[in-house]
């Protein structure tokens, strides 16, 4: 749509006065396909395109209506030039170096993998032709959006460079080709710039990886104590339950093990900050990554545990149930016996649904407020009430739930099946320490200690704790 | 409570080095409803305002504190002017053409229509007074936002125009407002600030309309099969099952077709560039403006993915299935008879609710992703990886789970009734032929080709395509 | 991972023709904790760090490689100067008045209290010293962001100032800290800005509390009604119905009050300018309150409604009801008697259902366009369709929905337990009222005068009128 929109308005009105909307020339270094899908959509938004090349007469087919000069007349024709150009032939554009000077030159280059080079392009570049404005700039799109527009996740471009007139040269033209520009500042952005598009998930991996560990591990463990056993002891074939019997087993397990996982750290952290008595030293990597992890931890905990919902709210209509039950009410007929109604049957399995609702209930809060746009708009008070008060919250909430689950088959021998422990209690472990270690921080006497380190105080003689601090 | 703030940071300190904070007079040409608005909401936050006016002496209720003078008068006294006038009236400015001189003209304007005009109304303001500095700006704001400040909706203001300082000056005014602005560049992108309040939904009326089509056909096609074949042939009224069990069958036949039309128009795409043996030809129209809608079609398949599991999570608490397991079981005492437990029933049903929940829980994967917040945080590897490999995942899980609900159903010829086949094999066939082409399309030689051609190369002597793209 | 990238790439690139890249001097004032964390941060991103302290040589650990100095020294070191000072402790600054003459202070102040002073930390620093260009900035960001960098919440720094070059430097630094910088405009949005941190739910406690209320009051009712009633009369413990069937009671009753409670105030703001005959007199301050919190009057509705649909989908899996239901098959078959299938039950019970969740998938629709990245890419044309016409459709379905529960039993006396009324007829007396108001409103004489009335037109002698306006 925009781009109709702009085509038509610079053809229209040719008497507007901004200089800017008059078909501009802009250059394009490098006929390649980058350098070809580039001129094509600058061409439909109405810009006129020149194409530098090394042999400007057999570069192969361009954008009809472009045309292609050396390089030397091409970057004397316009002020913006685009380097579509890969970092490794980049040395050649340091003999350019005096046309190009006081030009604003586009890097729009991407590498293959991280850390290839000890600069970014961007800086390699204005390296290289100190008298030009180097902006970085549309290497986060996809080839798609380069060629043919904006679109879904292709709206945003983010620009950085030295020069705040050239950043405005470079964001006019990707607002005219329908982009929304981000300036994300000076031009040492551009390594983080660079190393955008080559990332798939980095924090992912780890939870996703305990998650298919936990989920293998619980799997094969109830696999083993529900199906195998007994089919071996009482030689009855129950495999038709690990679709779903199984699985809904598995998933709430590793969703309460994740859940108390993102909590962990925190709690390490406190300790570790009451044991060495400062809030001045850094903490191990390893807890340092932990933490830094702990959302996409949450997130994958709160997606096993929705899996769970849906696996628990179709029980009633699943063969076996509806066979189960109507086989109970025949039996009991056949026996002419009545059952009573059991009152504290009818409170502990409604607690164990409800409890269990509300924790659910809360985790969809707290996933909700990790939308980017909404925690955006939180201010970190208000994150902070969140993401700890409630989540601690609902960790209790889901802990209470299994209990509540278990009730009095904790100590019921018959569940001890080839002395393996039923799932649920094994998924206690970690959240109830978790809850516990969380209640002592809560001590008056620890909270005290605690918040007047976090603001700074430290144990022990200060003299003393300094040259320590100037020897590490 | 920004404009509070405001207010107040303006009266208590005068002292203030700013120039800008001392009660600045603003200009507002126009009397009517909006410039009133306006005007109102500039008091409040501390401005002074003066209005032009072509009759100053009665032009009706102004805001108290407010005054209306000529337009020359009121131009002189304020550096920023309001354009509160119909579009159609501008040409009298141009008489005003040397009090404007160097001023900041804010365009407020919106058409009733799109495209009315050929140029946008802020670039026809700039070509009259080029000596002016056009600034777009607030008309994407609902009328009550004019009034009474930011408000949900109304809290971003898009700002364009030549000239950066005349943009930094309406900016200020709109941060002191309490709007957060986003600087969209030149003045060429008013056409589309312009175009912006008109719009309605335009990308989803196309699948909404789909979508309306085929629920209607779907639902008197499950009509004529279900119910009235059961009332003329078996002279059975079941004509309750209208209101839930159809719906339960159209929703997801509808949510099928819509997901597999999203990913029809790639696999075409593919196809041709295949044929074409190249990438540089644009797809026809209606592929591209396919291919555009394919994130609400995805949307609106989903929202009716979601109706059909809540309409199937509540099946067991339906009168009707009640009755019917209440009538088996009794049917099954009185006759004495037993049926055995089928293992091949359990774990077909199991899989079949357990692949819907997976292939359900991936679509909401896809649909989070689809969130403004979300999508923009992704690297567009990130973005294509989650909407086209999980979007084909999710497509054959929800294929395989309607090929599971048909299980052996699909050879009995009792299933044909008026020979009009059962609705879920309808519903099969576009999903079933965009994942057989998928699958072509992943065969190594296939897929070779199509990267290649993705990546600029094209097939045939390159000598000759060359001509014949210059003769396009 | 942006630390690691921009610490490397200062090291790596020594050559680089950027001056701010090598190694700039940041200086900081005050030694305390706020001061230490961030110059510890800076250091980390590969900036030099000088402190002023009045007592450079006793101002205790500070981070290795930084250095203390006197104001004066410290200040002549560096061009950006970060103030870590209690504001109580401003006015020592006025005295370095002409060491700080041009440069960029940054004020990173917050208070402890809202409005603990006239006017914004940052404004008084401007005033003190106004010669500097102040900046505020940082102050949003929690202090583990401030020592360890960007995480989740605290992604986004806001600044301010009226100076463009000082923020455009201080920009720089929070963008090589790794943080996403929003221009807010000049320093007199610094109020807000250091009001933001301080908030907590400001918007939620009215909704919060009212729901709060309402849930009380309903749940004791309802606790009478149901199980005391039960326990006094009938001599029977129902005490296991709290948990589940209550609450599935309680939650539905507020949910539905409380979307009403979203539209009533619109409602009540147009037969108010029906009445006045003007829509430039304000509207009384608890109307604009009320208005301001309909948003979250809505969202708690929302996630009451939710939990009423999660109570509502375990009812089949709860012993009590699995008991019932058994029971009354059982004693079907003892008393050898069948009940008929009821159609006027099946169709009730069906659309009683199939409208409860159409209203609640129209309801999750507008949670959904209430996130903030969505209704940001609304127009306010399609804002408004969405929050009015689907709003007032999905009141609509709700009250159904109710009045489909009740059906016949309206006039029954048996369900008038010691005179009190069954909680949902309660509950249907607001969203009647409300619904019937609409209708009135949308009465084509009503809707045509408020229409004129809301395009700027008053009634009565406009003369008149205008007097009446200038004498309020």
């Amino acid at each position: 749509m925009s781009k109709e929109v702009n085509s038509e308005s610079v053809s229209l009105c040719p008497l507007s006065t901004t200089a800017a909307t008059e078909q501009e020339m802009l250059c394009i270094f490098g006929t390649g396909d980058l350098g070809r899908s580039l001129g094509q959509r600058f061409l439909q938004t109405g810009y006129k395109v020149v194409y530098g090349s090394r042999r400007p007469h057999s570069c192969g087919p361009l954008p009809p209506g472009t045309q292609a000069m050396s390089h030397v007349a091409a970057a004397q024709s316009a002020r913006l030039v685009f380097i579509c150009i890969h970092r490794e032939n980049y040395d050649f554009l340091e003999t350019l170096a005096p046309q190009l000077k006081g030009k604003v030159l586009v890097d729009v280059s991407n590498n293959l993998k991280k850390n290839m080079y000890p600069e970014a392009n961007a800086e390699y570049l204005q390296r290289l032709i100190p008298g030009a404005q180097v902006v970085k700039g549309f290497n986060t799109l996809s080839a798609w959006a380069l060629q043919n527009g904006p679109s879904d996740a292709n709206r945003q471009v983010y620009v950085c460079g030295n020069s705040l007139e050239a950043k405005q040269a470079v964001i006019e033209v990707a607002t005219k080709l329908g982009f929304t520009v981000l300036d994300r500042g000076s031009l040492t952005a551009a390594r983080e710039l660079e190393d955008f598009p080559l990332q798939l998930f980095p924090e992912w991996r780890l939870p996703l990886k305990l998650a298919t560990g936990l989920t293998a591990f619980f799997f094969f463990y109830l696999l083993i104590r529900d199906v195998i056993y007994s089919y071996v002891v009482n030689d009855k074939d129950v495999s038709f339950r690990i679709m779903a019997s199984l699985a809904n087993k598995v998933f709430p397990i590793v969703s309460l093990i994740m859940l108390s996982l993102c909590y962990l750290p925190g709690v390490i952290a406190a300790f570790l900050q009451l044991y060495r008595g400062t809030k001045y030293k850094r903490f191990p990597d390893w807890l340092d990554r932990w933490m830094l992890c702990r959302k996409q931890l949450g997130l994958v905990a709160l997606a096993l545990a929705s899996l769970h919902v849906l696996y628990t709210l179709i029980i009633p209509i699943r063969y076996y149930v509806r066979y189960r039950l109507a086989a109970h009410t025949i039996s009991q007929i056949r026996e002419n016996k009545t059952s009573p109604f059991d009152t504290t049957m009818a409170w502990r399995t409604d607690s164990y649904y409800v409890i269990g609702i509300l924790g659910f209930g809360l985790y969809l809060l707290l996933g909700i407020t990790s939308l980017p746009s909404v925690s955006n708009i939180l201010s970190w008070r208000e994150f902070s009430f969140i993401q700890s008060k409630l989540g601690y919250l609902t960790l209790f909430f889901c802990t209470f739930h299994t209990y509540l689950y278990g009730w009095d088959k904790f100590l019921q021998p018959s569940s001890y099946k080839w002395f393996m422990l039923p799932g649920y209690m094994l998924s206690l472990v970690v959240p109830s320490v978790v809850l516990v270690l969380k209640l002592l921080l809560l001590l008056p006497c620890v909270d005290g200690t605690l918040t007047r380190i976090r603001q700074g105080w430290e144990r022990t003689d200060p003299e003393q704790e300094r040259k320590k601090l100037l020897l590490t």
